[in-house]
Parts: C-alpha cells; sequence; structure tokens
C-alpha cells in the first residue's frame, strides 16, 4: 500500500482528479439542454431521472481509473462498486441533480471524491456549464471559475440568526425529517432550495451557512465533505456522526452554528 | 413619436438595451461573492436586501439612457420613475434575485424591458456570472451563453403530467396564493424552487414548462413576458389577464397548459 501522505502521491491523486472531471465535463455537456433528451425512471415511487450523459461519464471515468488508477476500488452511481488493493476508493457520481440537469439550471454538477478507510480525503465538485471547479483535499482548497481562481474558506457566521440554509427541495426527506428541517429553517435568516451539491460548494466558498439534506447516498456526500473540510467547515449527519456513508447530512461553516444545529434537528427528531 | 414598427428604430433600440445589459454586467460582476457584502433592509417586514451592486448598476443604466434615448420614460427598481415624449419606457431591474445574488447562486439577473403602451416589446434575462444572456422581441428570440448561441423556442408540452413547474420559494405568496400553487403542483412532473428570474430564461429555452409566482412588481416581469413571448409561450396573471404590471404570473410553454393552470389556479382562489 502507497503511503497516502506522499506529497508525491498525491499530486498525482490531484492529476487523475482533475482528469476524471475533465473527461466528464466533456462528456457530459454535449447532451446538456438538448431538447427531448430521453431519461429511464431509475425509482418507481417517484421520479429521479438518470440520463445518457450521466452512464457515459461514469464509464469514461471509470476507464481512466483503469489506466491511471487500476489499483484503487470504485463506488459509482451508475455502474456499483469495483475491488481494489490500495486501501483508496474512488466515488464517482457523474450527474449529481439529474432533476436540476433536466430542468437545464447550472446547479447540478459532477462530484468526484477520494477516499481512503478514514473517509473522504480530496473532492471535486464541477460544474461543466458554468465552467466552474471547487477542489478541496491534501491542504488544497480552491474554486476555479469563469471569472478566476479563489481560496475556499467558510465565513464565521456563529447566529442562526445571521444564517443563511440551504436544500435541494422543501420536502428534504420523510415528514419527520421536514419537520426537523424545518425548525431550523424557523431559526435561520434564509433559506433557499434548489441548489443540488452546489451548494455544498457555496458553503465551501464562504457565501452561505448551513446545508441539510436527507436520504444522501455516499457518492452524493463524500466529494462535498472533502471540499467543506479542506474549507475548514464541518460535515456529519443528524447525530454528529460521520456522514460519508450517506443518509442525513448537517454542513456547517462553524462548530457554534454546527452545535445549535445539531441541538434542534435532535430535539425535533426524538 | 418615432414609429416602433421600424426595423432601423427596432435595431437602435436592440443597440441600447444590450449596452445597457454590457454596462449593467461590469458594473455587478465586482461586487458579485465579494464577502462582507453590505446590504440595506428595504422591507421592515422581511429580508429584501439590496446591494450597492443594485444601486450602481441602475445608475449606469439610467447614464446611458439619458445619453442615448432622453426621449423615452425609466421605470428602476432602485430610483423609481422619469418621465419621457416617445411613448416607450425602459423598465429596469438591475439586481433580480438579490437572496440569490446574496448567497452566490447564479440564478439573479439583469432584467431589461422596454414597454410601449400595449406592453413589453423588448426584454433581456442577463446572468452575467454565466455569461448567459436571454434576449426577446422585435421578430429576435435568443439566448448567448458560455456554449454559443441558441434558438429560444418553448417547447411543445400539452399535458401536466407531463411538465414541469418553477418557482423562486415555496411560500409563493399569501398562504392562500400558496395553496392554489400547491394545487398546480399536484399534477405536474416535477416541481423546482430557487432560480428567480432565470426560470423564464429556461421557460423560453424550452427546457421548463410552467412559472408560477405572486408578489411581482412590474420590473420582475416585463422583461421576462417579452422573452416569453418572443419564444413562442405565453405570460398572464392568474385571471388571464395582462401581467405586466407585476402581481401574480403564469407563464407556460402552450396554450394547453396555460389554459388547464389557470383553471386550477381559478377553482383554488374562488
Amino acid at each position: 500500500m502507497q503511503d497516502i501522505e506522499s506529497v508525491a502521491l498525491q499530486a498525482e491523486l490531484w492529476s487523475v482528479a482533475e482528469e476524471l472531471a475533465d473527461a466528464a465535463r466533456a462528456c457530459i455537456l454535449p447532451y446538456f439542454r438538448q431538447i427531448g433528451l430521453s431519461a429511464d425512471n431509475k425509482d418507481r415511487d417517484g421520479f429521479d431521472p438518470v440520463t445518457i450523459a450521466d452512464k457515459a461519464a461514469e464509464q469514461v471515468m471509470r476507464d481512466i481509473l483503469n489506466k491511471r488508477r487500476p489499483q484503487d476500488a470504485i463506488l459509482g452511481e451508475e455502474f456499483g462498486n469495483s475491488a481494489g488493493t490500495s486501501g483508496l476508493t474512488w466515488v464517482l457520481d457523474p450527474i449529481d441533480g439529474t432533476r436540476g440537469f433536466i430542468s437545464g439550471t447550472p446547479t447540478w454538477g459532477v462530484l468526484i471524491s477520494l477516499n481512503d478507510t478514514s473517509g473522504p480525503r480530496l473532492g471535486i465538485i464541477d460544474q461543466p456549464y458554468v465552467g466552474e471547479r471547487f477542489c478541496g483535499g491534501f491542504a488544497r482548497a480552491e474554486v476555479i471559475g469563469p471569472h478566476g481562481t479563489a481560496a475556499l474558506q467558510v465565513r464565521d457566521t456563529s447566529d442562526l440568526s445571521d444564517a443563511i440554509l440551504f436544500s435541494t427541495f422543501p420536502e428534504v426527506g420523510t415528514p419527520e425529517e421536514r419537520a426537523a428541517f424545518e425548525a431550523v429553517m424557523r431559526e435561520v435568516k434564509l433559506t433557499r432550495f434548489g441548489c443540488d451539491c452546489y451548494a455544498y460548494g457555496l458553503l465551501a466558498a464562504g457565501h452561505i451557512d448551513l446545508v441539510i439534506e436527507a436520504s444522501l447516498n455516499a457518492y452524493d456526500i463524500a466529494a462535498p465533505i472533502a471540499v467543506i473540510e479542506a474549507a475548514g467547515g464541518i460535515v456529519t449527519d443528524w447525530k454528529g456522526g460521520k456522514a460519508h456513508n450517506g443518509g442525513r447530512a448537517l454542513a456547517t461553516a462553524t462548530p457554534e452554528l454546527h452545535a445549535k444545529a445539531l441541538k434542534i434537528l435532535q430535539q425535533t427528531l426524538s
């Protein structure tokens, strides 16, 4: 097993991660906003479209990993698990926010994470249409966008009454989860919906203060965890434990906001 | 009074409109995503921030109009009305979606409309950060974006069960207005929130099917009306009347969707 703390290996892993993001971007963009895009229905109980682009981009990323990092495992949204020998796992969600994607909004993203046994160590949230990439991990925390590059740094909000909260849709999850979310919502300055994974990028960049979601898969949250932690923020589940296996996530800019939101979520759920 | 149907005048008016949008874009972008942006609170009952950028951009646009079209009236969000002699009015909302703006999302926009006595004739919805401009009116209907130029054309959805519906926030307006909105929401395939004026651009470009909002000002809806009508869509109030003076708006891709949504809104409100 290679030493993950080696600077040379970390540089190599960033190089692989950016090649994956570039390839996914090139693969997905021609399908974005194409009229009459076909969408399978993966979830018979709801509406969870997955596009041709989703599958094609994951295949392209797997091909690159098979060449450059055959020793690593892969966990992908579309094609599941493949085993590795290095102790490292690439976690891929080629299009996070397929509902946003089919609606034409620029808030879906390509999520790429590299996890070791402790959790996410490197993450990319890429928005191909805007041309914006949030990168965090291995001492790197920056966003490269259409108007240049900036450091990622969460802001220092400590009171919920000053905070901006995001979630993807107002239902959040089960009725119980929605009630817990709304208990936090009543304490914050502003709540906005509809941003998919882009909200985690906004938190890492210091524009918003909290993201609260439920019913996540591991590949929905691994990359956001790496990006937000690199920017100085916190991501846990709704009990303060690790969130990288999915489920409920509470992401905050500061420990103060984390403690306050966690208390409300726990009081409401119990 | 000049003949608004003159092709030469229409070209001149488009040239002015694009100069306004370019100037607003240059004025606003340096303020977008600046940490610690100051925001006045215009509305003591709620949260309606207005930034330095909002005021500066409207002033820049007014300066251009004073030079190039001194004969036209101006209605602006920040500095109110100024009279003209031509029968034409420029309607300006320098930052529509200030809540989105302060949250860092790329869904706020600069709204520019030229109205004659019949209503909006030319409209621009500009998203400076993405670099995307939806233009409609005087036989023009196109979007210029980071990946090129495309014609604007609404899609042909006729059943609510196939439709994607947008609104900016789940409250929509009063409790009665929210209930009417939710009655339509129960019939559609997918509802998304959080896009501010950008949703009207997505409708004009054929990606979504309905936008329903309430409590609008004239400057919130004039430009979207021009853009959507140029793309073949329909915008009225919730009774089927003209919407360009603000209030409640129902924007749809097709007459079939318009009739179905209007019926539900009216049944729920009565």
